[in-house]
């Protein structure tokens, strides 16, 4: 049983070539740990004015991120990322994912 | 192969218990338009202030529009669904969905 997990960031307008570039070429090992902690059918997607939407299935959304919190490579990953983020006030990218409320699903 | 879509809409700040009741109970009928045009894994979420995020995966999105606008059942729902957003400029909601762009997959 998997949950459907969308959140939503904002990417600073004047880093969204260099956004895209970056996500064209995530590091190998920071992909095997995301499937490693169930991050399962992940997009994001990028609006011309940088509102990030994030999207994937995992069994457990909590664990998942828990899984990558403890991940080095997500550590290195997620600081490289920071600076590419509008008002974070001192979180992590990660860490600023608060999931929106599904209100309608049809398989 | 599967094409991911994701798009935006602003359910007014005012209707948003409406908007998910009605969700929660989308006539048979409609649901039925949606897969037969190849509308799949589609979910919405909300955002407590009104941002709606569409996400669905179709082997044609372009197809999918289409084949809904020429849908019956799809005119008398997107009818009863415009009150509830802003700003749509006379289109419908279903008019309305512009697909962001994919940035980043994870398979």
């Amino acid at each position: 049983m998997m949950q459907r997990v969308c959140f939503l960031l904002k990417v600073r307008a004047d880093r969204l070539d260099e956004y895209r570039e970056r996500h064209a070429a995530v590091w190998p090992e920071m992909l095997d740990a995301l499937s490693a902690n169930g991050w399962h059918n992940y997009s994001l997607f990028l609006r011309e004015d940088g509102l990030l939407v994030g999207y994937l299935e995992t069994e457990d959304f909590a664990a998942a991120q828990a899984g990558m919190a403890s991940a080095g490579i997500n550590a290195r990953w997620q600081a490289e990322m920071a600076p590419f983020f509008e008002a974070l006030d001192g979180a992590r990218p990660d860490e600023a994912m608060k999931p929106l409320t599904e209100v309608f699903h049809l398989a």
